[in-house]
């Protein structure tokens, strides 16, 4: 969403100023009735005419106090276009680019992701893995987490955490060493450059990735929004993997969100003598986490049976005849296998091209099938590891 | 057994000089006709006259060959009690210090164990944990299996190893450095210091705990007398912890035993950068291990359900009333409470000092009991850790 906001569109980004996300008042509000009524509740200080219960109606009158409260601070429609001509965008649920896994957070779900990068958010996290542990990581910490994160994004795997110091910062900079894509998923601004020390390694991530978060631009982090933000950190990514972890602690926070949303858990583990292993190994022990101790079993771990991971020709693959708006799977475990293309994606494939880059015109032209059929069929390619993005349009991914 | 041997200890004695231990055939044989009648067939050169199918008789004809290659090296009667006059004793099935976990190895049971050293194996036992691992152990690997067994040995627990360097080694003096029995199952005879640098680590066991063999004084170690000692390693003890073990090692062969035997199996994690953590990575990931990072852990694991380890107030009690014979309970899940304690028991208990020690006949005399069922009540107490012998008889056990 670059362009003009559509008025649900300009609502979910006011909300993002007004309330905190997670609050699971107004987000059940905004899935039972959509943002623009509750953002015009909000304005007239009125309680919306769609609650009829007294109870409800009650609750929504000391939450709209809350909500009122930073009235003064909401941008116009016209201030919002001016932060996305600056580089950065919204996205909102039904976007493209709009993370499907979100959806599973139900009330929980972020109003509208603010993101600054080069990657596409949507795509980046079919094949995604979280890399989460401790700001004070020692030599081990960091040594696990930048390897296991450019091994998995040497075989197509994006790498999802927190910006922070420590396993964040090593899990990132493995990916981008490797080439690969990263996602940062911060609780502040994306346009804050925090922790300080990290301003230029976030700017590395939206060269090459992107960042992303559930506060608008300018907002600040605070204790309680790292905490609120580890439930995206969980929900954006197929699985999660804990480096390093105190027995009480932030990264723990992570894996129990990703343990709640039932999503592949994983560990990995270290010296006893290490207080930073005992996170990583309550983990194993009391929360039926996996074991791992490479990247291959991560990604093992993360991909459907039978199929070798981090190799296309075995990959699976998103049907890309699936319907706009629904766009490519956004679970590995339900798409299909290469054989499974549509001859309108396989026409797309056969005409990409395996070095340089090609405008995605050329290559409508090339197969001979209309410019949105291809963007289309370029998307769920990428999206299950066929093609990429590059400086010159699109190219065969390579395997 | 330290007087004169009885026809089928002598049998027993024998076969540990003319077989090798883990023979399935001998072993099923001697399980159902006894070791009196095999010993006579093979010294008489005939197939026993109780083998009446064709298969089985050829089956044996085959085997009485080799077990009679060693006849000449077979010691007499004389002999075998002039051993045990120098400090080496025999333990057979049946006997009041044989093992009962050991008839869980079914037709691979030892034929009997020799035995060297001041503890009473079958008491060691019944509250006891195999800690074993590489030889090659690196600094963390020796550490952990020096607390680990220092801390097991402090709440009363006996430690089993295999008396080689590296893991085996750290937890024997882990248990001998906290006052703690320790058993060391040695691949060659109880008398024969091996490895050479333990000759005085072997020797320590033997004064504080017990030293332990299938095969007979004198005996070497051979490659695969190591991996069928294993199997005794395993079944002697109610558990079995892997500290450090490369992914294809001996360590493993036992823990593998333990598995097999339905025992519980425990294992270490380690740096996954350590080769040496492979295999204990193995264990719980494919094997179902327990993760350990205490020995409070290992002790709770090994527990029946609510009892708390190393309290003996709490702590599960084999009912003194059992029969001669079959003397106190060894699967520590079957013990009772101390309330169900007998009143024989209960008067012992009461009998007994807690400082200083004192013999069996002047405990007899306190607590009004005659001396058999003093000695009966004196075994069950220490087998549930309520009572230890020390220098001057008997005394309350330290809690």
């Amino acid at each position: 969403m670059t362009g003009r906001l559509d008025e649900e569109s300009y609502a979910r980004a006011a909300l993002t100023y007004l309330a905190e996300p997670g609050d699971l008042q107004l987000g059940a509000l905004v899935r039972g009735h959509g943002a623009a009524p509750m953002l015009a509740a909000i304005k007239a200080g009125t309680v919306p005419d769609f609650l009829d219960s007294g109870a409800a109606r009650a609750a929504a009158r000391r939450a709209m106090r809350c909500w009122q409260v930073r009235l003064t601070e909401l941008p116009s429609a016209d201030d919002i276009a001016g932060l996305c001509r600056a580089g950065i965008r919204l996205a909102c649920p039904g976007d493209p680019e709009w993370p499907a896994r979100l959806d599973d957070l139900g009330a929980a779900m972020p109003y509208a992701l603010w993101l600054r990068g080069s990657a596409d958010l949507r795509f980046s996290c079919v094949r995604s893995v979280a890399i989460v542990g401790a700001r004070a990581a020692t030599a081990y910490g960091s040594y696990v987490a930048s390897e296991f994160a450019a091994s998995v994004a040497e075989r197509g795997w994006t790498v999802v955490s927190g910006g922070a110091y420590g396993v964040d910062a090593a899990a990132h900079r493995g990916a981008l060493a490797a080439d690969g894509v990263t996602v940062a998923v911060l609780a502040c601004g994306v346009d804050v450059p925090y922790p300080a020390g990290h301003a230029d390694l976030l700017d590395a991530i939206a060269a090459q990735g992107v960042v992303v978060s559930e506060w608008p631009p300018g907002r600040n982090a605070t204790r309680l929004r790292f905490l609120v933000r580890n439930r995206t950190i969980a929900a954006l990514a197929a699985g999660t993997v804990v480096v390093e972890a105190a027995s009480r602690s932030g990264a723990l926070n992570s894996a129990r969100h990703a343990r709640d949303l039932g999503r592949p858990l994983m560990a990995v583990p270290g010296p006893i003598t290490s207080e930073l292993s005992a996170g990583c190994h309550t983990v194993i022990r009391e929360w039926q986490g996996m074991l791992v101790t490479s990247a291959a079993d991560v990604i093992e771990y993360l991909s459907p049976l039978g199929s070798a991971a981090g190799d296309p020709s075995a990959s699976p693959s998103a049907s890309p005849a699936a319907g706009p708006g629904t766009g490519p799977g956004t679970d590995a475990g339900a798409l299909l296998g290469r054989d499974a293309l549509d001859l309108e994606a396989a026409a797309v494939l056969d005409a990409l091209p395996s070095r340089g880059g090609m405008g995605s015109l050329k290559i409508a032209s090339r197969a001979g099938l209309d410019p949105d059929t291809v963007l289309r069929c370029l998307g769920a390619l990428a999206a299950v590891g066929f093609a990429e993005r590059c400086d010159q349009g699109w190219r065969l991914r390579r395997s």
